[in-house]
């Protein structure tokens, strides 16, 4: 085939067959998350990231076709991650009370994990001279709205549930991992333990008032 | 008095006695929000703000010193409205449940008010080059904190609320802001109403299960 494998022709340059694996690939993907945090996506340069992963600049090139390209596999990955913990949580047998706490506690784990691609997605979305690429900011909202329905819904119908809306629930459950999360990303704020979310969240499952106010789903 | 409101030494060149009052210097906070946003701070120019406040550089120095020195003065003027909209909601008699209410909805209403101020905040704590000046991200949370905690610790003491930590409901309160506020920092993302708001603090502040799970408060 004389097509590589983000669809484009081959570069001018040869690319050494060493440079076309994986290893490779995640070397750059790594060193680029350093570039566009310290620089930002507007300021990084296909330079400054090869020299940092320690490639060649068609290494670059063969694996994601331009820089934006990097910076479209690092927003991809993240996805894929966050999508694939979605999943099995939803797919986890349990109370609802379980499976709740066990999607936002591995979301949590898996923001705690990547807070330099967090980071990075901070910044392209606060990126003042809007230069870089778009993203779909609704996806994530999308997947994780998706798995809170599934499992919200779920446990209205079993009565675990009060009648509350799926997307209520995902707006104060987002909330609170975003303001957790966000402790990480400032070395003046003190960040979140798992032990702490953990009480927050059974704040929110369990509510703040002794009295609770009547909802649709209690007759007087 | 040969010095300036700023503390500063008058510059060289002189400042129109017409460009002394209030009303240019909220020009120029308007017009530095708006370069800001579109160019960042690091990237943004004295030249740019006086031309679109359409005043003299010498006005700038005059009222603020430096480009710091507006960025500051947004900032500040922005923490002062946030202190005062806390602390009315603190003053403010009746039950717990609506001095709680009418804080987040008091907050979300000038968070709303000053979405551009909001976004100037963002990009600077993102900004990539680390040029922006600093700022006490930790003040907003001692306010607010601060504010949460009078009310959270006499609804305890009355009775209206369950054992709970003021922190912890500060986490989850501002998750719910925040998360709703976010929302209008990106078109591509539907904004939350003040009605929805409304329905999602009442879902923190009644919880979300159906059986309560125990908590230090309640005897079995």
């Amino acid at each position: 085939m004389n097509t590589l494998p983000n669809g484009l022709p081959p570069p001018q340059a040869a690319v050494p067959q060493a440079e076309r694996d994986e290893h490779t690939r995640s070397r750059l993907l790594r060193a680029a998350v350093q570039v566009f945090n310290k620089k930002g996506y507007s300021a990084a340069s296909v330079r400054e990231i090869v020299e940092l992963a320690s490639v060649t600049k068609p290494a670059l090139y063969y694996h994601f076709g331009s820089k934006e390209g990097v910076f479209q596999a690092i927003l991809l990955e993240g996805l894929e991650a966050f999508r694939t913990t979605a999943a099995k949580a939803v797919a986890m047998p349990g109370t609802t009370r379980e499976r709740l706490t066990r999607l936002c506690e591995d979301l949590y784990g898996l923001f705690m994990e990547n807070v330099p691609v967090i980071q990075v997605v901070h910044r392209a979305f606060h990126d003042p001279a809007g230069n870089a690429p778009d993203f779909d900011l609704v996806e994530v909202e999308r997947v994780l709205g998706g798995a809170l329905k599934e499992i919200v819904e779920a446990g209205v119908a079993s009565g675990e549930l009060r009648a509350v809306r799926s997307e209520d629930v995902a707006l104060a459950v987002i909330g609170v991992i975003g303001s957790a999360a966000s402790r990480h990303l400032h070395p003046s704020l003190e960040p979140v333990s798992p032990a702490r979310l953990r009480r927050v969240l059974d704040l929110v499952f369990d509510g703040v008032f002794r009295e609770r106010r009547e909802q649709g789903d209690e007759k007087p």
